[in-house]
């Protein structure tokens, strides 16, 4: 028997003890060394997102594998690997297409199914991705945040020299920073923080805007009468939304990354005028955990700062406690 | 001196005189055959899309050249042409990386420019395609208006045996019916009109229901439980479209291709948890209309079923009379 | 024990026997209903592709499964499965990113693993692929083939009203004809064979000439001064291909299609003056077995002028005698 | 009259007087400022590639605009220009699709029309950008070559974190290696040249060695095992090229970039295993040239380096002089 965090019922965490299974033919069971927690998260706790209860939480985490099935042909025992919180069938006719992220069976870690925060978890080789050890598991179980960051700028295009908006400087949106700058984009981040918006710039950002400086007339200053090719909302916040397609250039992509249960309200006419691209994302695939980790090796993606609480699994307490103060990720070490 | 037909302000139009000019460097002078009015000019005949008064109307039309200008390489007089109602400057940015249709001085006969409903008009040979003899001039106009639908269909994607639902089932519909066919698509109409639904079938529907038929548990018998890879909108009705996500597949596209001054409500969640692709169209590119001429003269879209009234420009009388009893487009001789 | 019929050396086949295992975990037990034999396992027999002896041939079949294993969701007793005949690990990087087609430690029934020449298979879920009853098995091996043309079609872009050159009207040829004419494409076939000229036009090909005929000026004439959007190449024969970029148009594309071992001659400065993509395609992905079946199971792509000889597994004896007069494709039953 | 810099037959040049035009309607004068000699110009020069002579020789310049059309929109006397050596009609179906660079009646100034090696050029409007001040023309010529890289990386596709293997580190592969980088790339570059390496590394080359280090082996241990997910050629080797397929990653793109009239040799088998794409590019279009203004304006492209000689128009003399102990390009000041 082992121990996990179980939501119980909306806003109440416990810590109640399962059983771990013995890894069969393709799986290997995975000792979790930490995880961390993210905004999807704090919706399930809070209720706004349904599901099953009870529900062992969380999706971003990392471990060592502790042991295998015999059908596993990659990993071995003592190798770190970050753990895929996407479970699909292989066999319904988007998996075959290529779409696991959008399994009809399928479903997340943390959500449709038990999640990370756990001391040890089984799961089949395919799901489990190893990262080398010069990755420091105190930002390792943001490599997954960071695989959905990845998956979403394969559905756009992003060319040198374009100019990008992000709206959130969250610990998404200076991901979108950093990924953006790497294909060499002129990158223009808007946040309400000091604080984000001066590690926007640090990790990049071209430059850094407060929501009530964006207009069109500042931001046509701002780019050189450009406006922007491709804006990136992270915030999922509906006005804003909406006004960025005024700064949004005539045969843009505007990408909503943030998660919300909320309405959109968009002007048709202005779509149409401006023949735009409007793309949504969800979760990742496995070659963007693999593009994820490298990017993260190489030190092109840099995690450090996106780091902002460290607490023991056994220490957590009050889970609600985790995200008071918390600008960005808390990290849950086992 | 020829006559033109002018919107003096919304709602009252008037056959007025206007000089017409020679044709100079690269222009020819085309001499109107015929011309069709859609959906955009009735919105500009009503004021509801706003113009300078007085303003030529039409931007639907072909024509004879019987002048040209000593640049001019390819027509020659006697060549009958469809004019490209945009108007670009070949020197902006947009124009520059072949985005002609977004120019930033540019604009639409009819709207931003005097358009065709006129008996002369002089435009660049670059605006002029040609078209052959085998396509009379009682379909000809509407070569325009399948050529943004050409233009919109490079925008997305449809493979064979994709399931596509067109909303709505009237010129552009029917139009989006037969393209999607000659892509290999299995094609649903949705329409309230039982004439159109008819003609739907006639043209290569594989299915046509009504709106109230439109649920998801009839779509998912309809379609082998496969849902939509694509659907395309031409009603710009924000209910209907709001709906048809619901029947839209995980990772799917929505074309919005009906033009309205409306707002659009849609649902964030069902965006992000199904991956989708939204994308709108304007007006058509130059090879848009080369492919658009192809398909007519090959017989492969068939324009027959979508004129419903003949008459004179001579005879025209009161602009609003145009419109009664008209299902498709009323085509006016000159 | 169940009998296969091994290559033992190239150019000697002998039926043996094998032992069969029980499906476990997400497999199923097939027994096999018809096979075809294609050009590679030609090769494969007479040695000019090397393979590990001794090899049990085949990579076209399907079957009946009669037995599955625990973890096994979609598939019953009873089920009929095209068999998908491409081995991959599901962890490498490559199958990672998706490309199960090009796994670093993949291969091909019949080539790299024992392939489908034998009475019972038993092969993982996601390698089984259910079809329609009303697909009859005397066509349902062509499917796997048919998968390949799909997935070489997602690699290039045939758009309505495009010029494409089929090269070699084989069995790929002729499945190549349907699938661009169902996208809208004009079709010229190029055979040495006049039956299968003939069969070429049954199948919906817009024109077809032999080889001799094949030189640009002719081409222009046939092609309205156009020339050719899309060149498919199915003969892999060096010469044809090197005069085919003679009629290829400035921006077009050049699938090859066949296999060989030849060496290709390409004229660099050609190449660079008509900026053109060359693509090759290798086997198919789940997916593309997905949209074979379908396409068959709509009637879009017709598979029954492809076979010309039905025979025995029992009766085969000489396996060389198989291709004796076999134009197109010989069906074994089990 | 003024002077131009006249190919009067291979090898041999000559300054001759030319009569300059004014600039009529939508068209420029521009006093050239600066110009540079590529390898195009030098295989005319040879003739390798064959003119009609005599031909005034050069297509990458700048200038001054002094005197324009009345229908002259957006550029001033005063204006720094770079000007666009693609010569098209607007009008042929090439043209109508926006492939300006492959239009059927067009061609390259000093190949197919008189070139930029001269005191004054009329052009239209549509082929002059402006370039801002920033730019010195010591390097602005090489916005024009600039220019061609920009079109050819829209042709393929490079992502962060990919592998990209340049072959030959002359002007045009120093211009591959920063834009690889600049959209997130490993880079290897290839050369002979001691200090064509050093300055590839300078320019931010991950790594630089000679051909004969060039083997599958050596590479493997560079790029982690991975291959090359693109390779791009600036040298036309054939041999080189043949060679480097081993190491192209499966599923990679070759891009072939330089120019030359020799024939390619390839190994169909290893084309067809790989599943390749390859790729050629001719010339750019004019978005690119803004693209190319933009990267170097920004400074994300550094030509300083890309520049070995400097000499005035009226000292050229023995024009093959200019090349003699020329890495990079030679200016050419008017």
């Amino acid at each position: 028997m082992a121990k996990a965090l179980y939501l119980v019922q909306p806003k109440i965490t416990k810590i109640m003890e399962y059983k771990v299974d013995k890894p069969k033919n393709n799986e290997v069971l995975v000792k979790m060394l930490s995880a961390s927690v993210c905004e999807t998260d704090w919706k399930i706790f809070e209720g706004e997102v349904k599901v099953r209860y009870p529900r062992v939480m969380g999706h971003e985490g990392v471990g060592l594998v502790i042991e295998k099935g015999e059908e596993v042909r990659d990993l071995n025992e003592g190798d770190k690997v970050i753990i895929d919180p996407n479970v699909y069938d292989n066999t319904c006719p988007l998996c075959r297409e290529g779409k696991f992220n959008l399994c009809i069976r399928g479903g997340l870690l943390g959500r449709e199914y038990d999640g990370l925060l756990r001391e040890y978890i089984v799961v089949p080789e395919y799901r489990a991705y190893k990262i080398p050890d010069s990755i420091s598991i105190e930002v390792a179980p943001l490599i997954q945040p960071l695989s959905t960051v990845v998956h979403a700028h394969k559905l756009i295009s992003i060319k040198p020299n374009y100019n990008v908006l992000i709206l959130g400087l969250g610990v998404m949106g200076l991901m979108h920073v950093q990924l953006s700058k790497l294909q060499g984009a002129n990158v223009i981040g808007v946040s309400r923080s000091d604080n984000k918006l001066k590690i926007a710039r640090e990790l990049g950002a071209d430059l850094v805007i407060k929501p009530e400086e964006f207009n069109e007339v500042k931001i046509k200053e701002l780019t050189n009468n450009e406006l922007f090719d491709v804006i990136i909302d992270t915030t999922a916040d509906p006005d804003l939304i909406r006004n960025s397609i005024n700064v949004l250039r005539p045969g843009g992509t505007l990408l909503l990354f943030g998660i919300s249960t909320n309405n959109l309200n968009l002007p048709m006419y202005d779509l149409y005028y401006k023949e735009v691209k409007i793309v949504t994302s969800r979760s990742s695939l496995p070659g963007d955990f693999l593009d994820a980790i490298r990017l993260v090796s190489n030190n092109k993606v840099k995690l450090e700062r996106l780091v902002s609480k460290r607490i023991s699994f056994w220490e957590i307490g009050d889970f609600q406690e985790l995200r008071k103060g918390v600008e960005f990720r808390p990290i849950i070490f086992f």
